[in-house]
Protein backbone atom coordinates (compact mmCIF):
# COMPACT_ATOMS: atom_id res chain seq x y z
CA UNK A 1 0.00 0.00 0.00
CA UNK A 2 1.83 3.05 -1.28
CA UNK A 3 -0.15 5.83 -0.68
CA UNK A 4 -3.61 6.48 1.34
CA UNK A 5 -6.44 8.93 2.14
CA UNK A 6 -7.98 9.46 5.06
CA UNK A 7 -11.94 10.54 5.79
CA UNK A 8 -12.96 10.52 9.09
CA UNK A 9 -16.62 10.68 7.97
CA UNK A 10 -16.37 7.35 6.27
CA UNK A 11 -18.69 5.94 3.66
CA UNK A 12 -22.97 7.22 2.86
CA UNK A 13 -24.83 5.43 0.65
CA UNK A 14 -21.92 2.91 -0.25
CA UNK A 15 -19.85 5.95 -1.53
CA UNK A 16 -16.70 8.03 0.36
CA UNK A 17 -16.14 11.90 -0.14
CA UNK A 18 -12.73 13.52 0.02
CA UNK A 19 -12.38 17.08 0.72
CA UNK A 20 -9.54 19.89 1.68
CA UNK A 21 -6.13 18.95 1.54
CA UNK A 22 -7.22 15.17 0.37
CA UNK A 23 -9.03 16.33 -2.53
CA UNK A 24 -6.31 18.45 -3.41
CA UNK A 25 -3.93 15.77 -3.22
CA UNK A 26 -5.60 13.28 -4.97
CA UNK A 27 -6.41 15.15 -8.30
CA UNK A 28 -3.55 17.97 -8.02
CA UNK A 29 -0.21 15.84 -6.61
CA UNK A 30 -1.32 12.41 -7.48
CA UNK A 31 -3.17 12.99 -10.74
CA UNK A 32 -6.17 10.71 -10.26
CA UNK A 33 -8.76 9.89 -12.81
CA UNK A 34 -12.30 9.00 -12.98
CA UNK A 35 -11.95 4.97 -12.57
CA UNK A 36 -8.55 5.37 -10.96
CA UNK A 37 -8.86 3.22 -6.84
CA UNK A 38 -7.66 4.10 -3.72
CA UNK A 39 -7.59 3.32 -0.66
CA UNK A 40 -9.45 5.83 2.31
CA UNK A 41 -9.14 4.98 6.15
CA UNK A 42 -11.37 6.37 8.28
CA UNK A 43 -8.70 6.69 10.93
CA UNK A 44 -11.10 4.48 13.40
CA UNK A 45 -9.58 1.36 11.99
CA UNK A 46 -11.22 0.27 9.09
CA UNK A 47 -10.03 0.83 5.44
CA UNK A 48 -11.89 0.67 2.04
CA UNK A 49 -10.66 0.07 -1.29
CA UNK A 50 -12.57 2.94 -3.41
CA UNK A 51 -12.76 3.27 -6.89
CA UNK A 52 -12.83 6.92 -8.20
CA UNK A 53 -16.38 8.22 -9.95
CA UNK A 54 -15.46 12.10 -9.59
CA UNK A 55 -13.00 13.69 -9.16
CA UNK A 56 -12.48 17.53 -8.73
CA UNK A 57 -10.11 19.79 -7.28
CA UNK A 58 -12.08 20.17 -3.76
CA UNK A 59 -14.28 17.12 -3.69
CA UNK A 60 -13.46 13.45 -4.80
CA UNK A 61 -15.80 10.74 -5.02
CA UNK A 62 -15.34 7.16 -4.56
CA UNK A 63 -17.47 3.91 -4.38
CA UNK A 64 -16.82 1.30 -1.80
CA UNK A 65 -15.41 -2.12 -3.27
CA UNK A 66 -14.17 -3.38 -0.02
CA UNK A 67 -13.77 -2.83 3.27
CA UNK A 68 -11.60 -4.18 6.32
CA UNK A 69 -10.74 -3.47 10.00
CA UNK A 70 -7.86 -3.48 12.27
CA UNK A 71 -5.58 -3.88 9.37
CA UNK A 72 -1.83 -3.31 10.86
CA UNK A 73 -3.16 -2.43 13.79
CA UNK A 74 -1.90 -3.47 17.46
CA UNK A 75 -4.20 -5.94 19.23
CA UNK A 76 -3.62 -3.36 22.58
CA UNK A 77 -4.86 -0.45 22.99
CA UNK A 78 -2.07 1.85 24.59
CA UNK A 79 -2.26 5.42 25.91
CA UNK A 80 0.74 7.55 26.23
CA UNK A 81 0.53 10.37 28.87
CA UNK A 82 3.63 12.60 28.40
CA UNK A 83 4.73 15.68 29.70
CA UNK A 84 5.37 18.46 27.38
CA UNK A 85 8.73 18.99 26.14
CA UNK A 86 10.62 21.85 24.63
CA UNK A 87 10.62 22.57 21.25
CA UNK A 88 10.49 19.91 18.37
CA UNK A 89 10.90 16.75 21.38
CA UNK A 90 7.20 16.66 22.09
CA UNK A 91 6.24 16.44 18.38
CA UNK A 92 9.11 13.74 17.97
CA UNK A 93 7.87 11.66 20.80
CA UNK A 94 4.26 11.60 19.63
CA UNK A 95 5.46 11.06 15.80
CA UNK A 96 7.24 7.71 16.95
CA UNK A 97 4.41 6.72 19.30
CA UNK A 98 2.19 6.98 16.62
CA UNK A 99 4.24 5.34 14.22
CA UNK A 100 4.86 2.64 16.66
CA UNK A 101 0.75 2.02 17.24
CA UNK A 102 -0.19 3.80 19.97
CA UNK A 103 -4.35 4.89 20.39
CA UNK A 104 -4.46 8.15 21.78
CA UNK A 105 -1.44 10.92 23.50
CA UNK A 106 -2.01 12.65 26.54
CA UNK A 107 0.40 15.97 26.95
CA UNK A 108 0.53 16.14 30.27
CA UNK A 109 1.72 19.21 32.59
CA UNK A 110 3.71 18.08 35.51
CA UNK A 111 5.84 19.70 38.57
CA UNK A 112 8.77 20.21 36.44
CA UNK A 113 7.29 20.85 32.76
CA UNK A 114 9.62 23.36 31.31
CA UNK A 115 7.44 23.74 27.99
CA UNK A 116 4.31 25.04 27.22
CA UNK A 117 1.70 23.76 24.70
CA UNK A 118 -0.09 26.56 23.36
CA UNK A 119 -3.08 25.98 20.59
CA UNK A 120 -1.05 26.16 17.84
CA UNK A 121 1.17 23.48 19.22
CA UNK A 122 -1.72 21.23 20.18
CA UNK A 123 -3.01 21.22 16.47
CA UNK A 124 0.25 20.40 14.70
CA UNK A 125 0.71 17.52 17.27
CA UNK A 126 -2.71 16.57 15.31
CA UNK A 127 -0.86 17.56 12.14
CA UNK A 128 1.77 14.94 13.54
CA UNK A 129 -0.41 12.15 14.19
CA UNK A 130 -2.09 12.17 10.93
CA UNK A 131 0.97 12.04 8.73
CA UNK A 132 2.06 9.50 11.28
CA UNK A 133 -0.77 7.30 10.46
CA UNK A 134 -0.22 8.25 6.85
CA UNK A 135 3.62 6.95 6.78
CA UNK A 136 3.26 4.24 8.49
CA UNK A 137 -0.24 2.51 6.79
CA UNK A 138 -1.91 2.27 9.61
CA UNK A 139 -5.70 2.65 9.96
CA UNK A 140 -6.23 4.11 13.41
CA UNK A 141 -5.58 7.91 13.72
CA UNK A 142 -3.82 8.49 17.06
CA UNK A 143 -6.20 10.63 19.23
CA UNK A 144 -4.44 13.75 20.93
CA UNK A 145 -5.87 14.76 23.88
CA UNK A 146 -6.04 18.48 25.51
CA UNK A 147 -3.00 18.98 27.96
CA UNK A 148 -4.02 17.47 31.39
CA UNK A 149 -2.43 17.89 34.52
CA UNK A 150 -1.43 15.19 36.95
CA UNK A 151 -4.70 14.65 39.37
CA UNK A 152 -6.46 14.68 36.23
CA UNK A 153 -4.48 11.88 34.37
CA UNK A 154 -4.38 9.64 38.10
CA UNK A 155 -8.47 10.20 38.44
CA UNK A 156 -8.61 8.49 35.69
CA UNK A 157 -6.15 5.82 35.70
CA UNK A 158 -8.65 3.10 36.60
CA UNK A 159 -10.56 3.31 33.03
CA UNK A 160 -7.43 1.22 31.82
CA UNK A 161 -6.95 -1.99 32.05
CA UNK A 162 -3.19 -1.26 33.49
CA UNK A 163 -1.05 1.91 34.31
CA UNK A 164 2.25 2.56 34.37
CA UNK A 165 4.54 5.14 35.47
CA UNK A 166 8.50 5.23 34.40
CA UNK A 167 10.09 6.64 37.34
CA UNK A 168 13.88 7.21 37.60
CA UNK A 169 14.02 5.90 41.49
CA UNK A 170 12.46 2.81 40.66
CA UNK A 171 15.07 0.03 41.29
CA UNK A 172 13.01 -3.30 41.74
CA UNK A 173 11.09 -3.77 38.52
CA UNK A 174 11.29 -3.59 35.07
CA UNK A 175 8.21 -3.20 32.59
CA UNK A 176 8.93 -6.76 31.68
CA UNK A 177 8.06 -7.53 35.45
CA UNK A 178 5.33 -5.64 35.99
CA UNK A 179 2.99 -5.44 32.50
CA UNK A 180 -0.16 -7.52 32.66
CA UNK A 181 -0.29 -9.44 29.17
CA UNK A 182 -3.83 -9.96 29.53
CA UNK A 183 -4.60 -6.14 29.89
CA UNK A 184 -6.03 -5.00 26.86
CA UNK A 185 -5.20 -1.43 26.90
CA UNK A 186 -2.59 0.38 28.35
CA UNK A 187 -1.81 4.14 29.80
CA UNK A 188 1.58 4.65 29.83
CA UNK A 189 3.10 7.45 31.92
CA UNK A 190 6.61 9.39 31.35
CA UNK A 191 7.71 12.59 32.92
CA UNK A 192 9.64 15.47 32.10
CA UNK A 193 13.16 16.39 31.60
CA UNK A 194 13.67 16.51 35.28
CA UNK A 195 11.63 13.65 36.36
CA UNK A 196 8.37 13.78 38.32
CA UNK A 197 8.63 14.91 41.81
CA UNK A 198 8.98 12.23 44.65
CA UNK A 199 4.69 13.44 45.12
CA UNK A 200 3.87 12.76 41.68
CA UNK A 201 4.77 9.35 41.92
CA UNK A 202 2.95 8.78 45.10
CA UNK A 203 0.06 10.58 43.45
CA UNK A 204 -0.47 8.39 40.58
CA UNK A 205 0.94 5.06 43.09
CA UNK A 206 -1.94 5.55 45.02
CA UNK A 207 -4.39 5.89 42.09
CA UNK A 208 -3.51 2.51 40.76
CA UNK A 209 -0.45 3.48 38.56
CA UNK A 210 2.53 0.88 38.79
CA UNK A 211 6.30 2.47 38.85
CA UNK A 212 8.60 0.59 36.66
CA UNK A 213 12.81 0.89 35.66
CA UNK A 214 13.60 1.88 32.28
CA UNK A 215 17.37 0.63 33.74
CA UNK A 216 20.12 2.61 34.86
CA UNK A 217 21.26 4.91 31.94
CA UNK A 218 19.52 8.44 32.23
CA UNK A 219 17.41 8.26 29.14
CA UNK A 220 16.19 12.36 27.36
CA UNK A 221 12.69 12.35 28.15
CA UNK A 222 11.94 11.61 24.30
CA UNK A 223 14.17 9.07 24.07
CA UNK A 224 12.30 7.59 27.21
CA UNK A 225 8.82 7.72 25.81
CA UNK A 226 9.79 5.60 22.86
CA UNK A 227 11.31 3.47 24.83
CA UNK A 228 8.07 2.72 26.76
CA UNK A 229 6.19 2.63 24.06
CA UNK A 230 8.65 0.06 22.07
CA UNK A 231 9.02 -2.35 25.28
CA UNK A 232 5.33 -2.48 25.85
CA UNK A 233 4.42 -3.07 22.06
CA UNK A 234 7.32 -6.11 22.19
CA UNK A 235 6.45 -7.43 25.76
CA UNK A 236 2.95 -7.63 24.21
CA UNK A 237 3.93 -9.58 20.30
CA UNK A 238 3.16 -6.21 18.75
CA UNK A 239 6.21 -5.95 17.17
CA UNK A 240 5.90 -8.26 14.31
CA UNK A 241 6.95 -12.40 14.37
CA UNK A 242 5.31 -15.45 15.15
CA UNK A 243 3.25 -13.88 18.37
CA UNK A 244 1.96 -11.25 16.39
CA UNK A 245 -1.44 -10.92 15.01
CA UNK A 246 -1.98 -11.07 10.69
CA UNK A 247 0.52 -9.57 8.76
CA UNK A 248 -0.69 -7.43 5.55
CA UNK B 1 25.64 11.65 39.44
CA UNK B 2 25.07 14.91 38.32
CA UNK B 3 27.82 15.67 36.02
CA UNK B 4 30.84 13.90 34.93
CA UNK B 5 34.06 14.53 32.89
CA UNK B 6 35.38 12.53 29.58
CA UNK B 7 39.04 11.83 29.97
CA UNK B 8 39.74 9.28 27.03
CA UNK B 9 43.94 9.43 28.39
CA UNK B 10 42.93 7.43 31.56
CA UNK B 11 45.12 7.87 35.11
CA UNK B 12 48.71 8.32 34.89
CA UNK B 13 50.97 7.79 38.46
CA UNK B 14 47.36 8.16 39.82
CA UNK B 15 46.33 11.25 38.33
CA UNK B 16 43.73 12.44 36.03
CA UNK B 17 44.91 15.79 33.54
CA UNK B 18 41.61 17.17 31.72
CA UNK B 19 42.33 19.71 28.87
CA UNK B 20 40.31 21.48 25.87
CA UNK B 21 36.59 21.47 26.75
CA UNK B 22 36.41 19.47 29.29
CA UNK B 23 39.32 21.63 31.54
CA UNK B 24 37.30 24.99 30.35
CA UNK B 25 33.85 23.31 31.93
CA UNK B 26 35.48 22.38 35.15
CA UNK B 27 37.02 25.61 35.55
CA UNK B 28 34.61 28.39 33.98
CA UNK B 29 30.99 27.25 33.74
CA UNK B 30 31.45 25.08 36.96
CA UNK B 31 33.58 27.08 38.47
CA UNK B 32 35.09 24.20 40.83
CA UNK B 33 38.33 24.52 42.76
CA UNK B 34 40.87 22.88 44.80
CA UNK B 35 39.82 19.89 46.96
CA UNK B 36 36.37 19.71 45.09
CA UNK B 37 35.63 16.24 44.20
CA UNK B 38 34.27 15.19 40.53
CA UNK B 39 33.67 12.12 38.41
CA UNK B 40 35.63 11.43 35.32
CA UNK B 41 35.03 8.77 32.66
CA UNK B 42 37.32 7.04 30.20
CA UNK B 43 34.82 5.98 27.95
CA UNK B 44 36.06 2.57 27.93
CA UNK B 45 34.00 1.58 30.91
CA UNK B 46 35.57 3.24 33.90
CA UNK B 47 34.58 5.96 36.04
CA UNK B 48 37.10 8.13 38.61
CA UNK B 49 36.13 9.39 41.88
CA UNK B 50 38.73 12.42 41.66
CA UNK B 51 40.01 15.52 44.16
CA UNK B 52 40.86 18.29 42.61
CA UNK B 53 44.26 19.34 42.85
CA UNK B 54 44.85 22.16 40.57
CA UNK B 55 42.36 24.17 38.56
CA UNK B 56 43.45 26.18 35.47
CA UNK B 57 41.35 26.95 32.34
CA UNK B 58 43.71 24.98 30.15
CA UNK B 59 44.02 22.31 32.26
CA UNK B 60 42.73 20.80 35.54
CA UNK B 61 44.35 17.96 37.73
CA UNK B 62 42.80 15.30 39.78
CA UNK B 63 44.21 12.68 42.36
CA UNK B 64 42.47 9.34 41.27
CA UNK B 65 40.22 8.09 44.84
CA UNK B 66 38.22 5.38 43.76
CA UNK B 67 37.73 3.52 40.05
CA UNK B 68 34.65 1.24 39.43
CA UNK B 69 34.38 -0.59 35.87
CA UNK B 70 31.17 -1.03 34.42
CA UNK B 71 28.49 0.72 36.17
CA UNK B 72 25.19 1.76 34.25
CA UNK B 73 26.24 -0.10 31.21
CA UNK B 74 24.87 -3.06 29.30
CA UNK B 75 25.77 -6.39 29.83
CA UNK B 76 25.88 -6.76 26.08
CA UNK B 77 27.88 -5.21 23.46
CA UNK B 78 25.19 -3.85 20.56
CA UNK B 79 26.51 -2.69 17.06
CA UNK B 80 24.00 -0.79 15.23
CA UNK B 81 24.49 -0.24 11.85
CA UNK B 82 22.01 2.59 9.97
CA UNK B 83 21.97 3.44 6.27
CA UNK B 84 22.72 7.14 6.14
CA UNK B 85 20.12 9.33 6.44
CA UNK B 86 19.13 12.81 5.29
CA UNK B 87 19.39 16.16 7.71
CA UNK B 88 19.19 15.37 11.10
CA UNK B 89 17.54 11.96 11.16
CA UNK B 90 20.84 10.36 11.62
CA UNK B 91 22.26 12.68 14.59
CA UNK B 92 18.85 11.37 16.17
CA UNK B 93 19.44 7.92 15.91
CA UNK B 94 22.86 7.66 16.91
CA UNK B 95 21.90 9.97 20.08
CA UNK B 96 19.04 7.30 20.97
CA UNK B 97 20.60 4.21 20.65
CA UNK B 98 23.78 5.79 22.53
CA UNK B 99 22.08 6.80 25.23
CA UNK B 100 19.74 3.44 25.36
CA UNK B 101 23.69 1.43 25.55
CA UNK B 102 25.29 0.43 22.24
CA UNK B 103 28.98 0.25 21.76
CA UNK B 104 29.57 1.06 18.63
CA UNK B 105 27.83 2.27 15.38
CA UNK B 106 28.20 2.31 11.63
CA UNK B 107 26.87 4.81 8.67
CA UNK B 108 26.05 2.14 6.55
CA UNK B 109 25.61 2.99 2.57
CA UNK B 110 23.05 1.18 0.33
CA UNK B 111 21.34 1.15 -2.97
CA UNK B 112 19.11 3.66 -1.79
CA UNK B 113 20.67 5.66 0.79
CA UNK B 114 20.07 9.45 0.03
CA UNK B 115 22.43 11.51 2.52
CA UNK B 116 25.71 11.52 2.37
CA UNK B 117 28.38 11.88 5.69
CA UNK B 118 31.11 14.63 4.60
CA UNK B 119 33.45 14.77 7.45
CA UNK B 120 31.70 17.68 9.36
CA UNK B 121 28.52 15.37 9.83
CA UNK B 122 30.73 12.25 10.94
CA UNK B 123 32.48 14.92 13.54
CA UNK B 124 29.03 15.95 14.48
CA UNK B 125 28.24 12.19 15.07
CA UNK B 126 30.89 12.14 17.39
CA UNK B 127 30.11 15.24 19.21
CA UNK B 128 26.46 13.48 19.85
CA UNK B 129 27.65 10.33 21.23
CA UNK B 130 29.94 12.33 23.62
CA UNK B 131 27.04 14.21 24.64
CA UNK B 132 24.85 11.31 25.02
CA UNK B 133 27.02 9.56 26.92
CA UNK B 134 27.15 12.33 29.56
CA UNK B 135 23.28 13.25 29.55
CA UNK B 136 22.77 9.21 30.27
CA UNK B 137 25.42 8.80 32.51
CA UNK B 138 27.29 6.04 31.23
CA UNK B 139 30.77 4.76 30.94
CA UNK B 140 31.59 3.84 27.77
CA UNK B 141 31.75 6.33 24.73
CA UNK B 142 30.12 5.20 21.77
CA UNK B 143 32.51 4.14 18.90
CA UNK B 144 31.39 6.03 15.54
CA UNK B 145 33.09 4.46 12.71
CA UNK B 146 33.71 5.60 9.07
CA UNK B 147 31.02 4.93 6.64
CA UNK B 148 30.88 1.21 5.23
CA UNK B 149 29.42 -0.11 2.17
CA UNK B 150 27.03 -3.46 3.00
CA UNK B 151 29.84 -5.56 1.04
CA UNK B 152 32.01 -4.66 3.87
CA UNK B 153 29.60 -4.80 6.49
CA UNK B 154 28.88 -8.68 5.52
CA UNK B 155 32.49 -9.19 5.78
CA UNK B 156 32.48 -8.69 8.94
CA UNK B 157 29.08 -9.80 10.19
CA UNK B 158 31.17 -13.39 11.68
CA UNK B 159 32.84 -10.84 13.85
CA UNK B 160 30.05 -10.46 15.99
CA UNK B 161 27.80 -13.58 17.84
CA UNK B 162 24.94 -12.50 16.28
CA UNK B 163 24.26 -10.22 13.63
CA UNK B 164 20.30 -9.65 12.38
CA UNK B 165 18.51 -7.49 9.90
CA UNK B 166 15.14 -5.18 10.26
CA UNK B 167 13.71 -6.49 6.85
CA UNK B 168 10.25 -5.44 5.85
CA UNK B 169 9.58 -8.30 3.61
CA UNK B 170 10.76 -10.66 6.30
CA UNK B 171 6.91 -11.59 7.83
CA UNK B 172 7.55 -15.06 10.05
CA UNK B 173 10.06 -14.26 12.38
CA UNK B 174 10.07 -10.96 14.41
CA UNK B 175 13.13 -10.29 16.94
CA UNK B 176 12.10 -12.55 19.96
CA UNK B 177 12.23 -15.44 17.40
CA UNK B 178 15.43 -14.99 16.16
CA UNK B 179 17.26 -13.14 19.21
CA UNK B 180 20.30 -15.29 20.55
CA UNK B 181 20.10 -14.42 24.58
CA UNK B 182 23.49 -16.28 24.93
CA UNK B 183 24.96 -14.16 22.20
CA UNK B 184 27.38 -11.52 23.97
CA UNK B 185 27.92 -8.90 21.55
CA UNK B 186 25.59 -8.10 18.33
CA UNK B 187 25.17 -6.66 14.94
CA UNK B 188 21.93 -5.01 14.17
CA UNK B 189 21.70 -3.84 11.06
CA UNK B 190 18.44 -1.18 9.19
CA UNK B 191 17.93 0.00 6.11
CA UNK B 192 17.19 3.59 4.40
CA UNK B 193 13.72 5.69 4.13
CA UNK B 194 13.32 3.04 1.23
CA UNK B 195 14.48 -0.22 2.70
CA UNK B 196 16.82 -2.14 1.57
CA UNK B 197 16.95 -3.79 -1.79
CA UNK B 198 16.14 -7.55 -1.91
CA UNK B 199 19.63 -7.77 -3.40
CA UNK B 200 21.23 -6.74 -0.63
CA UNK B 201 19.35 -8.58 2.25
CA UNK B 202 20.40 -11.65 0.02
CA UNK B 203 23.83 -10.58 0.67
CA UNK B 204 23.37 -10.21 4.39
CA UNK B 205 21.54 -13.65 4.71
CA UNK B 206 24.21 -15.22 2.91
CA UNK B 207 27.30 -13.77 5.22
CA UNK B 208 24.87 -15.29 8.02
CA UNK B 209 23.01 -11.86 9.24
CA UNK B 210 19.59 -12.88 9.74
CA UNK B 211 16.25 -11.03 8.94
CA UNK B 212 13.43 -10.21 11.28
CA UNK B 213 10.38 -8.15 11.28
CA UNK B 214 9.68 -4.78 12.72
CA UNK B 215 5.68 -5.66 12.28
CA UNK B 216 3.06 -4.62 9.73
CA UNK B 217 3.64 -1.10 10.39
CA UNK B 218 6.16 0.66 8.46
CA UNK B 219 8.38 2.61 10.81
CA UNK B 220 10.68 5.67 9.42
CA UNK B 221 14.13 4.58 9.30
CA UNK B 222 15.24 6.79 12.24
CA UNK B 223 12.22 4.97 14.52
CA UNK B 224 13.20 1.47 13.18
CA UNK B 225 16.63 2.05 14.72
CA UNK B 226 15.50 2.85 17.86
CA UNK B 227 13.17 0.07 17.87
CA UNK B 228 15.57 -2.41 17.14
CA UNK B 229 18.09 -1.23 19.64
CA UNK B 230 15.14 -1.11 22.51
CA UNK B 231 13.58 -4.06 21.46
CA UNK B 232 17.41 -5.69 21.87
CA UNK B 233 17.85 -4.60 25.32
CA UNK B 234 14.90 -5.27 26.52
CA UNK B 235 14.55 -8.81 25.42
CA UNK B 236 18.53 -9.21 26.63
CA UNK B 237 17.13 -7.67 30.43
CA UNK B 238 19.23 -4.32 29.59
CA UNK B 239 16.51 -2.39 30.00
CA UNK B 240 16.05 -2.29 33.98
CA UNK B 241 14.29 -4.61 36.44
CA UNK B 242 14.62 -7.92 38.21
CA UNK B 243 16.86 -9.48 35.10
CA UNK B 244 18.97 -6.07 34.83
CA UNK B 245 22.50 -6.03 36.32
CA UNK B 246 24.10 -3.80 39.31
CA UNK B 247 21.75 -0.42 39.45
CA UNK B 248 22.88 2.75 40.05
Amino acid sequence: MSECYYSPAGPRDGRITLGGAEARHVSRVMRHQRGDKIVVVDGLGTEFDVVLEAVRPNEVVGRVLAAATGRREPRHSVTLALAVLKGDKLALACEQAAELGISRFIPLKTERTIGRLSAARLERLQGVALAAMKSCTRTVLTVIEPVQDLARLASRAAEYGQALVAYEDEYESGLDNVLDRRASSLLLVVGPEGGFAPDEVRVLNSAGVKSFSLGPRRLRAETAATTVVVSAMQLLGDLGGRNAPEQP
